[in-house]
C-alpha cells in the first residue's frame, strides 16, 4: 500500500535509539519509501523539538495496526528480546522484517544461547533468516522475508577478510588478528556509567577480549575456525565510526598490487566498497554519515605480512545504512536508493 | 587522634563520586592528614584496579565507627539527602563536618525548599553553618563546626563580582549577566542520558535559564537582588572546568587599571586567586587540577562596559580543592597545605 | 550553460577549506546544479582518497577558464585577499559571485579597513554587494550579481535579535548582550597552535571581547548602535556549530507567548527558521549538518528579562548552507533545493 | 651547586613543548631539585599568564651559562637536531644529559640514519648513551652521563613484552603483534593540519604501519627480530595516553596465573609497574598524570593465545615522568621522588 505521494510505507520500531533515529534520517531522503514510527507504549522520552514541524506518522507497534496501515516492511531497531517477540508475529502476518538486533544472525539456537546468554525463543525462524551482507548474499537477500542485519564489527571484519579467505591467500594456520575500535553509539542509547561522558572522554579501553558475541558472526560468514580468529573490541571516545586493524600472513602473494587485485575482483562493481591504493589506509572521517566501507592495506612481500584497515560508520554500513541497502534489495528498488 | 605516621585522620563519605574521588587524590598528597573512606552499604560499584596496591582504610559511614576511629573531620561529598541525615549526627557527636552538597549553603529553610524542591530536615543547623568562601569568610571558617562548601558556579561568580560590588563600582540597576559554562563532572557521576557521551560530545546547550538553584547562593553572598543578576548555565563537552563570562556596567571607573586595582586590593594576598593584566582573560586549561580561580577582564571606559572572565576547576576550587582549603583553616594547618 | 545531465554548472574556489568542502557536499545532492572545482595553483595538499571514484571536474581558478566552462555562478570560499582579487574580475566577466569571505559584507570601505586592518581594494563594488540573509533581504538577493554571504556569528545574532528590534520591544538603551560560542571549524583550516587538538580539547576560552570583526556586521543589519550591543566570542571544543545566548530587556511584553508571536510573525513561513515553545531552547546537535537556525527563549515578565538562545551549524546556515540558499534565489530555483 | 633552598638545580631545554612543560610540572613538586628554564633565542611564543606569579628562573640554553649556573643535569626535551648539537657540548663540559629526543636511543649510527632519515652527527656518543628503562637497566642508569630516555611507544611495548621473552614463553616464530594507540600530544606541539582539532576530533586513523621509527627501539631492547614484531601506531582523539594491545602465542604456559607469575617475578618490586588480575585490563584514565605503566592480560590456555594490554601516560612514563625517574637514579635520590 502506498501513501498519497506514491511512496511505499515501511515501519521503524525502536526509532528513539541511535540506529532507529539514523534509519529515520536516511529514509527521510529516500525516493521510494516513507517511514512510519512504531511506538511502544513504554517509550516516554520527552524530546525538546521545534514547533510546527510535521512529524512522521506514529502508530502502535502492534501487528494489527501495522497490517492495517499496509506497511511493506518493518525495521526492528530493538533489543533482542523485542525482536524475538515481534519478528515471528510479523512474519506470520506476511510482513517483511529487517532485524537490526542480534536475534537472527547466528545459524543455530545453541550458538545463540552460548553467546547471548539466553534461550532463543524462535529457533524455527533461524533457518529462514537471511544474513544481510549484500556483497556476499545479494541474491538471497532479494527474496528474504526475515533479514538479519549484520553486526557492526562483523560487517567491517567480513568485508576486509573474506576476499582473502575466498582467494585462499590468507595463512589461516598462523591466525588472523582483528583489533577493532568503535565509537560509543555502538553501545546503544541506554544510560550507563560505562558510556557516560566523564568515563569515556579522554579515555580508551579494550573489552570483550577473546570473548565478544560478534566473533561467531565473523566465523560463520568467513569460514574461519574459532582459533583462527582473535578479535578484540575497544571503545573510542568518538560518537560514531568503527576502524578495524587486521593482521594476517599471506601465502603466494608476490606484490601489493596482487593483493589489491584480489580486493578489486571481489568488489570491483560494489557501490559501497571503496578501495585504497596499496600503502594508503582510510580513517573514520571519510566514512561518517555514509554507507561506505573503506578498505586499505600495507603489505610487506618479504615477510608476507599484510595489515588491512577497514572503516565504516557503525550507524551507517554497520547498522541503518546497510539495513536500508537490504530493504532496497528486498523491495526491488535500486540498491543505492537513498544512500548516496 | 593521629595515625601512626603522625598525620590526623579525616573521613570522606561519597568517595566514589567525582568530588569525593578528587578529595581522595588531594588528601593523598596532604602533609598533615590522611583520608579514611566512609563506606555506605549500598555502594557496590566494582572497579577494575591494579593488584597489590595498599588501598585507603575503609570504615562504615556510621557515627559510632567514625567516632571510634578518632576522625578530626568528615567530608560529605554526598547527595543532599545523605548530608541532611549525616551532618546533624556528626555535629552532635562533636565531629567537624565539611559538606559539599547544597544542604547547608542557604541561610534559611524556606529559600532552601523553594530551590531544592523539598523540605529542609535540619533547619536548626542552618544558622550555625559557615559558608566556606575563604576569601571573604576566613575568620568564621576557622571556627566552623559545620562548613557549607560553596557550589561550583557561585564560587566563580562571587569571586568575580563581589570586589566590584563591595567597591560600589558596579551599576547594579542595569543588571549583571553571568553566562556560565561547566564541564560534565559538575552533574555528578550518576548515569543519565543527559550526560552520556553521545549526547554531550560535539554538543552544547544552555540549562537552568532564569531558574538555577545556584542563583540564591550568589545573591546571598554578593548582596545582589534577584532582578539584578541574570544567570545562565551551559553544558560544555569537557570533563571538568567552569568558565563564566560576566557582563556589567561600571560607575566612576576611569581606566582599566583602576578596575584591576580594585581586584588587587581585594585579592592581593590571596594564595588561590590569580589576576590577569587588563585585556587578558584566562582559559580552562590554566586552572584544571588546581585550586586556583583565575580572573581577567576587558574594559571599555567610554561605555563603562566591563566583561569579566573567571575560570576554576569545578572539582578543584569549585568543590574538593576548596573543601580542603576550608579544612586547612578549620584544623589550623597552613591554608595552602596539599593544594599547591 | 548546462552539463550533459541538464544541470547548471557552478564553480567553487577554496574547495579544500571547511566551508568549501561543505559546499561540495551540499551541491553533490543538489537537483539542479553541479559543482566544478576551481583550482589555485598554490594548492598542494595531498589527500588520501579511495581509488576509482569519479572526482568532480577541476579547472583553473581563472576568469577565462571559468567563462569558457560556462559557469552560472562562482562561490568564493576563499580568504578576503583572494575574494578581493577574484570578485571584480568575475563580475566584470558577467559571472555571478557568492562570496563567503568577509570582503563585501560591510557597507563602506572605511568600516572595512577599521575592522579587517587592511585597505579595501575594490570599494566600488561595496554598494552593489547584497547582504545574503534571505529572511530579510530575499528580493534584493534574487537580483544580486555580487552576494556577500553573512558571517557565522552575525547570522545567528541577526536572526535572533532583529524581529525584536523591528517590533520595537527590545530595550536598546539597557544594552543587548550576545554571548556567542563557536566550534573550531569557524576558524578555518589553516594549521595553528590555537586550533590544535591539544590546545582545544578539554579547554574553553573567550576571544574578541569587545573587539570582534563580526560586530559591525550585526550593527549594520540590526540597526543597533555600537554601545547597544556587547558581543563576546568563545571557542568550543567541538568541530562545528554555533550557539548564542542573548540577553535583553523587553518593553511592553506581557507574556512569553507575546514574544513568541513576534518571532512567529517574522518567521512563520521561513523554511529554515525553527522556533521552540517558550521555556525551551535548542542545542547544537539539533542543527548540525543542516541549514536551520533554531531559536528558543525564556522570558520573565516580571523583570522583562528575555534570554534567547539561537543555534546554527557554522558551516551550514553560517556559511555553505546559506550560500546555497542564496544561490537558489539568485538562479531562480526553489529556495530549499538541496538543503532539506 | 645548590640553590638557596638546598635543592639542586637542573636545566630544562625545550620547556615550551608538551614534554618540557610536563617536566616543569613534575619538578615543581620534586623535593630535591629545582628546575631552571633553558631559553632558546628563537622561542617567542607569548603565553597569557596570570600577574605576579614568580616564574622559574630562565638562563640561555648555552653551555657557558649552564656551567656557570652550576646545573647538575640537563633535560633535553628538544627536537633531535637540537639534542645532537647540545648533548656533545654538555657532556664535554661534564654535565649529565637526559635526552628525551630519539637522538641517542639506537645503538649504531647506521640504524639511526635508516629510520630518522638523516646522518647522525655525534656517533661517538652512541656507545656511551644508556637506554633509560629503569626496570631493565637500573644499574647502568645510575652511572650514566648521557641518558637516552625511551620513546613512548617502546616503553609500553618493552615493559609488556620483555618479561615473556626473557622467560622464553613467547612463541616468537608466530610473531608478536603490537597494535598501539596514542594521544595527540605524542606528536609534539608544532602546529600541523594532521594534529588540528577538526582533523582529529571524532576521527581515528592508523599510521606508520610496518614502518615506524619506534620499532628498532623495541627490537633492540627485546631481542626480537624484525619479522617477529609487527607494530602499528594509531592516533586517538585524546590529549594524552598510550594503550597498546599486544597479541602473541605462548609456549608451555598452563594457566593464566602462570603468566601472571612471570610478570610478578619481573616486576614484583617495581614502584611504577601495576599488574592486573588475569582477565582484567587497564584503561587510559587510570594512568593519566602518573608515571605508572599498567599491564593486564587475557589468556586462553587451549589456544595459548595471550592478549596483553599496557597503558601509560605518553607524557608521564612515556616521557617526562620516566626522565625524572632516570634523573633520580643518576643523582642518587630515591627513585620515586616527585613521582608518587
Amino acid at each position: 500500500m502506498n501513501n498519497y505521494s506514491g511512496r511505499q510505507l515501511v515501519g521503524v520500531a525502536g526509532f528513539r535509539g541511535y540506529s532507529g533515529a539514523e534509519l529515520i534520517r536516511i529514509l527521510s531522503r529516500h525516493p521510494h519509501v516513507e517511514a512510519v514510527l512504531l511506538e511502544h507504549r513504554s517509550d516516554s522520552e520527552e524530546r525538546v523539538a521545534p514547533l510546527g514541524r510535521k512529524p512522521a506518522k506514529e502508530i502502535p507497534a502492534k501487528v494489527e495496526a501495522i497490517r492495517q496501515e499496509g506497511l511493506q516492511a518493518v525495521f526492528l531497531a530493538t533489543p533482542v528480546e523485542v525482536s524475538l517477540q515481534m519478528a515471528p508475529e510479523l512474519i506470520e502476518a506476511g510482513i517483511r522484517v529487517i532485524d537490526l538486533s542480534g536475534a537472527f544472525r547466528l545459524g543455530d539456537a545453541e550458538t545463540y544461547s552460548q553467546w547471548y546468554r539466553e534461550r532463543h525463543t524462535a529457533p524455527e525462524l533461524l533457518q529462514h533468516a537471511v544474513y544481510g551482507l549484500p556483497e556476499f548474499y545479494r541474491d538471497r537477500i532479494r527474496g528474504a522475508r526475515l533479514l538479519a542485519n549484520p553486526g557492526c564489527y562483523p560487517t567491517a571484519a567480513n568485508l576486509a577478510i573474506r576476499p582473502l579467505i575466498d582467494a585462499q591467500v590468507a595463512d589461516r594456520g598462523r591466525g588472523i588478528i582483528c583489533d577493532a575500535k568503535s565509537g560509543v553509539s555502538g553501545a546503544g542509547k541506554k544510560a550507563s556509567l560505562a558510556t557516560s561522558f566523564c568515563e569515556v572522554a579522554g579515555n580508551f579501553r579494550a573489552y570483550g577480549i577473546l570473548d565478544h558475541r560478534h566473533v561467531p558472526e565473523v566465523l560463520q560468514n568467513s569460514g574461519l575456525g574459532e582459533r583462527e580468529l582473535t578479535f578484540t573490541a575497544h571503545l573510542l571516545p568518538v560518537e560514531r565510526g568503527i576502524l578495524e586493524t587486521i593482521y594476517l600472513r599471506t601465502v603466494r602473494v608476490e606484490k601489493a598490487v596482487d593483493l589489491l587485485s584480489i580486493f578489486e575482483e571481489a568488489y570491483g562493481e560494489e557501490p559501497f566498497i571503496r578501495l585504497y591504493a596499496p600503502g594508503k589506509t582510510p580513517d573514520l572521517h571519510g566514512v561518517l554519515h555514509t554507507n561506505f566501507c573503506d578498505i586499505g592495506f600495507v603489505f610487506d612481500s618479504d615477510s608476507q605480512r599484510a595489515v588491512i584497515v577497514a572503516a565504516i560508520d557503525n550507524l551507517g554500513k554497520g547498522a541503518a545504512g546497510q539495513a536500508v541497502q537490504n530493504m532496497n534489495l528486498m523491495l526491488g528498488f535500486d540498491e543505492t536508493a537513498g544512500l548516496l
